[in-house]
C-alpha cells in the first residue's frame, strides 16, 4: 500500500526520534502490548470536565509516549498555545490572528484583548436579536450558509435537538433546486424566518439560495444576516439592523461560537448558548494550563501524529454512537481536513516532506457496524477508530441504550484483540487501534467542551507539522475554474481544456440543448 | 505515508505486469500525460444507457490500459461473470450463489433459473401487498432495518424523493431512543404503517426499534415484514399474510431489488419499481456482453485496482453533485467496504499479500468544496475522486443547476491540472485523478443502471483480488463481544478484558449507578 508514493517522501528531523519506537511496536500484537503494560490503565485515560477519554488501545507504550511528549516540547507547544491566546498572527499567510477562543474566553493580552472587547461590544445586539427571533412566534427558521457557515450550526441543531427548540430549523447549503423546492413546499412563508450567513456576502451558493428564499418569503423583517460586509447584505434585502458581525480573525470552520451560531442560539435560548461557550472556555483553560501528559487536546493530537507519521495510517474513522451526533464526522471532516490538508510549511521554507492530514470519515453506530465494520476488522489496511458515546441518555429506553453501549465498547475490544482462527474467513487479526470518548450527557456544555477539544487538537497537530491551520488557499482554484467554465455550459464559446470542453459538449447534447 | 506498514506487503504475481507502467506514470504530471495522449478523449469515455462515464483524468495511458485488460483476461473475468449469472456457488465460504441479478434479469441456466422461478412465484403477492399499502391512505411509513436492510431503500427514497411518493417515508436503524422518540412525536399511529426488514429476524437493532414501534402503533394490520424467518416474524406480531420472503442467495447489501425495497415500491408505485429493475437488467446485460474495453463496470473496476494496487492510493471519494444522491457515499461505503474489506483469499490458499479495499468516503457537492476540498487540492496525499452529476434537473432553477455543474466539471479539471505558483500557499500541484459520471436524469431507470454498475464493479474487483465479495464474517466478533459485555453494563460481574472492565466501571460511575 502506498508502495510507489511513499518513496517520494523523506522523513524530516522531527520524525526521527519516533521511528525506533515505531519499529519496535509496529509488528507487536496489540494484545501483548496491552498485557505487558498495565500502567496504561492509569496513564492513558483522562477525565476532563464532562469528557472521559481513553487512549489505551493505541499502539503507543510508555517510551513512545515519552518521545511524543518530547516532540511537543521540541515544537514549543506551550509557547505556540500562548501565541494563539495572545492573538499573535499565527495565521501567517493571511497575517492575522486566529481568535475563535476570544468568542468564549476572557483574554487580556495583545490582539486577543481587543478581540474580546469587540465581542463584548457586539454582544448585546446579537442577544437582543436572538431573543426577539426566539419569541417572535415563527415556527421555522431556514439557515442559509455553506461550509463553515453551515456545518457548525447544523451539528448543534441536531445534537441539541432533544432539548425543545423554539422553532424547527432547516439548512440550505448546496445550490440544489430540488432541496429548495422540497423545503419550500413544507413551510409557510408567514411563519418562517431566514438567516443568511456569509462572511464576504459573495458566496455564490448562499446568494443563489438566499435570493429564491427571500423572493418566496416577501418579508424583510424576518430576514437576518451574519456578515462582515454590511453594505452587500443590505443591498441583498436584509435590514441593516438585522446584520450581525463576522470578524476576520475567526475562520468559518471555527465560527459556530460567534453570531454564525445565531439561529441555534435563538432556537435553544440564551442559557444553552452560554453553556456551550462555558464548556468551550473550560477546555480553553485546560489546553493552556494542563501539563502535556494531562492535556487532552495535546494527547489527542499526539495520537493523531503517531498514527499518521509513525504508523503510516492513511485514515481516521469517527464513530459517534448517538444519532444526535450523526453529523460529527462531517463536521470534523471539515475542521480537520480543511485545517490540516496542506503541504506548504507556514514559515515559507518549503513543502512538508511527510504525510499531513489523513482522510477523516465515519458515521453513527450501530449503523456503521452493519456497513463498513467488515473492513475495519478484516481488511488488509489498518483504519484507526475513534468511538464517541453519551453516558446518560435523554430518553427512557434503557434496553436500547445498553445495546448501543455494549456495542460501542465491544468494537474497541474486538478490533484490538482480534480472534485467531485456522479458517481464514473467520480469522480476526486484531491489533487495530482505537480511542473512546465518553460524554456524561449531550448538553450544550459537554458539546462545547468536545468541539473545543477537537479544535485545539487540530491546532496542536499543525504546530508539530509546522503548517497553518487557519488558511484555505486550496479552495480558490476550483472556484476560479468554475467561473471560467460556466459560460460554456450556457453555450458560449470559450477556450477550455479539451477534456472539459468535450464533457460540456456531451452534457449539452444530453441536456437536449 | 504507510512507510512502515508497506514492508509487510509483498506484491503477488498479478500485480507484477502493472508495475513497470506504474513506475513510468507515477511521477509524470497528469497534465503532460493528457496532452501527449489525445486518444484518451475517445478511448476513456463510455456511454451506456443513461450513463456517460469519463475516465480520462485517471493516471492510466494506453499501455497501462492494455496491461489492465490483460489482467482481466488472466483472471478469467468473462468466465467469472458467467459463473455469477449461472448461479454457481461464487459465495464459496457460505457455499451459495450470489443471485441479486435474478431479481431483475431473466436467467435460464442452473441455480439462476431456479432463483428466477422463485422470484416469479413470490412476485404477485409482493405486488398486491405493495399496491394495497400504496392505496391504503397511510400518510407515513416507518421502514425498520439496518445495514443492507436499510441503506438501499433509504437511498432510493431520497433519490426518487422529487417524484411524488404516496406517503412520507422514515427510517429507523440504530437502536437510539432519541431518534425513535423524535420520530413518534411527529406521527399519528392511526395513519402510519411499519415495515420490518431482517433476514433472520434476530437482528437486535430491528427487534428493539420494532418492538417499541409496534407497541406504539397497536395495529398489526399495518405491519409488514420482509424476512426468511416467517415464524419469528409472526411471533413478533406480524400477520403471516404480510411477511414477504428473503432468500439466502441474496446478500443484504445487494437486496434492494427484492422485497427489501417493498416500502419504496409502495411509495413510488409499480411503474417506478419496474423501471428500477429494467435499468439494472440493462446493466446486467451490458456487463455480460460488452467486451472488456467497452465494459463500464469492468473499466470502473480496473481503475479501482489500478489506483489501489499500482498507485497505492488509500481512499476513494464519492462526490454526488445532487442532494438527492446525498446518501450514495454511505450506500457505496457499505457495498464496497463490506464486499471487499477482506484479507482471506476465496480459494482458501491464504491471505491477500496486497492491499484490498480503500476507504470509501465523500458527500454531496458543492458542500464538500467548502469542507475537505482544501485537502483534495493541497494535502500531501492523493485522494482520487469520483464525481456524479444529473444532467436534466427536476426543478426550474437554471442558475442553480449551472452553478452545480460548472463546479463539478471545474473540480476535475483543477485537480488534474493544478496551477503553479512560487508562493507555496497558492501552489496547486495538480496530477490528482478523478472520474466523472453524468446521468441523463435521476429517475428509477437511471438509478437502477447506476447501482448495478457499482455492484458489478465490486464483483469484478473481487475477481481480480480472488476474494469473496458476498460474505461478511468480519462482523461476527463484534456482535459476540457485545453480547458478552452487556451484562457488565447492567452491573453483573463478568470476566472481561481489563480495559473494557475499567471503561464499564467508569461508565457506571458517571451514569450515577
Amino acid at each position: 500500500m502506498a508502495l510507489l508514493e511513499s518513496r517520494r517522501m523523506r522523513s524530516p528531523d522531527w520524525i526521527e526520534p519516533l521511528l525506533p519506537h515505531a519499529a519496535r511496536l509496529i509488528d507487536q500484537p496489540l494484545a501483548a502490548l496491552l498485557e505487558d503494560d498495565p500502567a496504561r490503565l492509569q496513564r492513558d485515560v483522562l477525565e476532563v470536565g464532562p469528557i472521559t477519554a481513553c487512549f489505551r488501545r493505541q499502539r503507543i507504550d510508555a517510551q513512545a509516549w515519552q518521545a511524543l511528549y518530547e516532540l511537543a516540547e521540541r515544537c514549543s507547544m506551550p509557547q505556540a498555545i500562548e501565541a494563539m491566546f495572545r492573538g499573535d498572527a499565527i495565521n501567517a499567510s493571511e497575517q492575522r490572528p486566529a481568535l475563535h477562543v476570544a468568542l468564549r474566553s476572557e483574554l487580556e493580552e495583545g490582539a486577543a484583548a481587543a478581540a474580546c472587547a469587540e465581542v463584548r461590544a457586539a454582544e448585546p445586539r446579537i442577544r437582543a436579536l436572538a431573543e426577539s427571533l426566539r419569541s417572535s412566534g415563527v415556527t421555522d427558521v431556514v439557515h442559509v450558509g455553506i461550509g463553515g457557515s453551515d456545518l457548525g450550526p447544523r451539528l448543534l441543531a441536531a445534537a441539541l435537538g432533544t432539548q425543545q427548540p423554539a422553532f424547527r430549523m432547516h439548512f440550505m447549503s448546496s445550490p440544489d433546486g430540488h432541496a429548495l423546492q422540497q423545503l419550500i413546499a413544507r413551510l409557510q412563508p408567514e411563519r418562517t424566518a431566514v438567516v443568511l450567513v456569509s462572511k464576504s456576502f459573495s458566496t455564490e451558493e448562499t446568494r443563489l439560495n438566499g435570493r429564491l428564499l427571500l423572493d418566496w418569503l416577501q418579508a424583510p423583517e424576518r430576514v437576518y444576516a451574519i456578515s462582515a460586509n454590511v453594505p452587500a447584505a443590505e443591498q441583498f434585502g436584509v435590514p441593516a439592523a438585522h446584520v450581525m458581525p463576522m470578524w476576520d480573525w475567526v475562520g468559518g470552520r471555527y465560527s459556530l461560537w460567534s453570531a454564525v451560531g445565531f439561529s441555534v442560539r435563538a432556537a435553544f435560548g440564551e442559557t444553552a448558548f452560554a453553556e456551550l461557550l462555558r464548556g468551550a472556555a473550560e477546555m480553553d483553560r485546560h489546553f493552556r494550563l494542563a501539563p502535556v501528559h494531562d492535556n487532552l487536546p495535546i494527547r489527542h493530537a499526539l495520537v493523531a501524529i503517531w498514527n499518521r507519521n509513525a504508523m503510516g495510517y492513511a485514515s481516521q474513522a469517527v464513530l459517534p454512537y448517538d444519532l444526535r451526533l450523526g453529523l460529527l464526522p462531517d463536521y470534523l471532516q471539515q475542521l480537520v481536513m480543511e485545517s490540516l490538508g496542506k503541504s506548504a510549511l507556514a514559515d515559507g521554507s518549503g513543502t512538508a516532506a511527510f504525510a499531513t492530514v489523513p482522510v477523516v470519515w465515519g458515521g453513527p453506530g450501530t449503523d456503521c457496524q452493519h456497513s463498513y465494520f467488515q473492513a475495519l476488522h478484516q481488511a488488509t489496511e489498518t483504519m484507526p477508530c475513534e468511538f464517541i458515546g453519551v453516558i446518560r441518555p435523554d430518553h427512557p429506553h434503557a434496553a436500547m441504550h445498553l445495546s448501543l453501549w455494549s456495542n460501542l465498547l465491544a468494537q474497541g475490544e474486538a478490533l484490538a484483540l482480534g480472534s485467531a482462527s485456522a479458517d481464514l474467513h473467520r480469522h480476526y487479526p486484531g491489533s487495530r487501534p482505537s480511542s473512546v470518548f465518553m460524554l456524561d450527557q449531550l448538553d450544550a456544555h459537554a458539546l462545547g467542551a468536545l468541539l473545543a477539544m477537537y479544535e485545539h487538537s487540530v491546532y496542536a497537530q499543525s504546530v508539530v507539522w509546522g503548517i497553518n491551520a487557519f488558511d484555505q488557499w486550496g479552495v480558490e482554484l476550483g472556484k476560479k475554474t468554475a467561473h471560467r467554465l460556466a459560460p460554456a455550459l450556457r453555450g458560449e464559446q470559450i477556450a477550455a481544456d479539451p477534456i472539459s470542453a468535450d464533457l460540456v459538449h456531451r452534457w449539452r447534447a444530453r441536456a437536449g440543448d
